[in-house]
């Protein structure tokens, strides 16, 4: 039989959750993996009973996929998706779509479309959020890349997408590597949101010197109030867990040496490329990376000076002070991230509409958030709008916040507790609102040494001035 | 005549300078420049008279020069390299040796080290510190390649360099690409050194209040003290410069937009693959990023909330604290460099010595300082010191200052004046120096949402919960 709606190639857990999704969502799957044990399992286990075919070779896979075929790949970003391009290519035809779902980079996103676009193949690299739970049951899609490929794939992908107030957490986002681009920003943002929380929940334990218990209680408050977000309610969850070993909170019993897989870097590194500055995506990365040096940092405790550390007075009283800071630090990592695509999308011709961006985060992805519906309505009343910080709305969230925001990094700051994010943010908004920074000195310094020339604040033209003589 | 020692291609001014003191340090030179106006100019002009013997064509130009040939190409980076290289191949014979003394990136030097070391020839990648004035009368040099080639202008290079107490600034600094490398990174501490000067004359002058010639009094002092250094100087001069037109200080009308030339960028993206946290440097470029938004922040001035300007007591006492501020923030910025350094010796092979880097950075280059003696000494007592903050000499003078720069960074909160780069600095050292990050929380969320797996304090192994049962 050749009566399968769509395929899924590579089987490890966000694979298998994608074709079970499909085929609740009532299309009939191929499945494919390289190693046969995998699909055997799941034949045996998950799918047994259900519209799931499994191929053991890409020609049997291919055959059983109607025409034109759709092809999702969910294996490893890196060469694997190269390794079974080359292996598909041999037994699809002109028209056939093939479509990435992992966290590909942009740019070899482009590279193969490109190469399969020569091949008279369509190509989407999609961006797919939501962990396990969310392919499984509705995750957050970023398609971008062949729009008429996306029209044919669109009844599937919109089904099995989250669904929220507003519709199916999918849209076509643009052209070319436009999906995988988005993803990479959503990601560079999750993890700006994790070490904000991370931060907030050292000051807490670390200088408020909460419980867990009363760091459980804030954190479901603030779920059901602004912050509210999946990212909130399941730290929540986390702080007071209890852990079977100990019987203390599990996640006091947990290394903190912080993993990552590229994407928030390559968030910054892409930022940096565009020229737009994502200062609070960029620490949050910088602070995984030296979590890492756990044995440096063991040693450096010893004979590294810090403040005398002095009890807090009225703990109580500062969680609205973090609630503020929290937040405020979170708008202004958005605005970074809502700067960064705005830019990507006028430089690389995405043509992304950052509305809908924001609104099919609002389900299914791991930064889903009821704030997100505010963002997404800023930029329906403003597509142009250059900075979320303009936005009327944050603004008054800004002004509301910033004087406790600015009382939490002054605790911080006095309490020898590391703040990169929240105080990358600060610099940000600071540096942001400042009609005039101190780049004036740099171009001084520069046109010193390397004449670079400058341009002045009164008069149009580029100058230069020798400054061994006596006047400018 | 074919008795030219060495030949330069491209004669901008860094490329005129350096030939010219070339020249001046007893070696004919062969000058070359694809447009023939400038070698026509310089020929008529500065090097009349000298031993500068100038060609109108490639083959002319290598007809100049002694065997083996020695040429340095002082041509943009980018392309033009690429071209210069094509062109020049044909009328080289095995055994010839090129220099890339441009700001080329590493990762460029090393495939055109390939290509060439393919064709018979030696290669060199240098780089090259110390603007023009540097190029002219000694500029601190970084060369990496073929270690036989160095020999081989070891002479020539060792003489035009600037000199101090312990030796020329120039010594071989490892294989491949190690010399590109090391300028990318001196550069990148370049960014940090200057923004951090810059946020300090800010504080001076915004919240301060401080008079131009108050500034000048105070970084002229410090020059003479711990810090040391060419940029301190530098600064201490502009301060006060007058401007012709208006009467003003001159660094009041320059326009507060920075450029950039993209190896601050590189070495925040350098240090990210390589998996290394450079936090300062990465404000230090993204401050150069947001001052060139200056419509968008002319707006925000007006519409963002920011606390109440309150005037200073006493602001003379700041002065100290600012020293302290900046000299803390400094070392920072420099642990961060020089553990790229070795972390980019280890993963790519450089073998860097970084004592000697230290040393060479002395004299010549824009990054020039006092200070680089101590860090020299850090190195050389211990080669394989993991991060400067770990030296006994600078954990002292971190506990010396670090109560003042905490003092400085809350009153840079306090006012609304960003100080990106500082507080990199402070979160860096409040991190680095903390036995225990909140990265467990991390871990712990990615573990929820992802299934990442995460270690624990109290026993080996590899654990996953499932976090929505009741215990883990």
């Amino acid at each position: 039989m050749n009566g399968c709606e769509i395929g899924v190639v590579g089987l490890a857990v966000m694979g298998e959750n994608l074709a079970l999704n499909i085929e609740r969502n009532g299309f009939p799957v191929a499945v494919y993996n390289r190693t046969a044990e995998k699909t055997k399992s799941l034949m045996a286990g998950r799918a047994a009973g259900k519209r799931i075919e499994a191929a053991y070779s890409i020609p049997e896979f291919s055959a059983l996929l109607k025409r034109p075929r759709r092809v999702i790949l969910m294996v490893q970003a890196g060469p694997a998706v190269d390794a079974v391009l080359r292996d598909l290519s041999g037994h699809l035809e002109a028209g056939d779509i093939v479509i990435d779902g992992g966290n590909s980079h942009f740019r070899d996103t482009e590279r193969r479309l490109a190469a399969m676009e020569a091949k008279g193949f369509s190509y989407l690299g999609m961006g797919v959020s939501g962990g396990e739970e969310g392919a499984l049951y509705g995750p957050s899609l970023m398609p971008g890349g062949h729009v008429s490929a996306y029209r044919q794939v669109e009844p599937i992908l919109t089904k099995i997408a989250a669904q929220v107030d507003d519709g199916p957490c999918c849209a076509y986002i643009g052209e070319k590597g436009a999906g995988h681009f988005v993803k990479m920003a959503h990601n560079g943002i999750e993890y700006g949101d994790m070490q904000l929380i991370a931060e907030t929940y050292d000051l807490m334990r670390s200088v408020a010197g909460l419980t867990p218990e009363e760091m459980q209680a804030i954190f479901t408050r603030w779920n059901g109030e602004e912050l509210n977000s999946f990212l909130i309610e399941i730290t929540a969850r986390i702080v007071a867990f209890p852990d079977a070993f100990s019987g203390r909170p599990l996640v006091e019993m947990i290394l903190d040496k912080a993993g990552q897989k590229g994407t928030g870097k390559w968030t910054s590194q892409a930022a940096l490329d565009l020229g737009v500055a994502v200062p609070t995506i960029s620490a949050a990365v910088d602070a995984r990376i030296l979590s890492a040096f756990k044995a440096e940092r063991v040693e450096a405790a010893q004979v590294l000076a810090g403040p005398v550390p002095t009890p807090m007075t009225e703990p109580g009283e500062w969680a609205e002070a973090l609630k503020a800071a929290l937040y405020a630090s979170k708008i202004c990592s958005y605005a970074q991230g809502m700067t960064l695509l705005s830019h990507a999308s006028r430089e690389m011709g995405y043509s992304l509409k950052l509305d809908e961006i924001a609104r099919l985060w609002k389900g299914g992805c791991i930064i889903r958030a009821a704030f997100l519906d505010k963002i997404k309505a800023a930029f329906r009343a403003d597509p142009g709008l250059p900075n979320l910080l303009l936005d009327e709305g944050f603004q008054a969230d800004m002004a509301a916040r910033q004087a406790a925001w600015r009382r939490v990094v002054r605790l911080a700051t006095e309490t020898g507790v590391a703040v990169p994010a929240m105080s990358a943010s600060l610099a940000y908004y600071d540096a942001y609102r400042r009609e005039r920074v101190p780049a004036n000195l740099l171009q001084a310094q520069r046109d010193y040494f390397g004449a670079h020339t400058y341009e002045r604040t009164d008069r149009e033209g580029v100058f230069h001035t020798d400054w061994n003589r006596g006047e400018g």
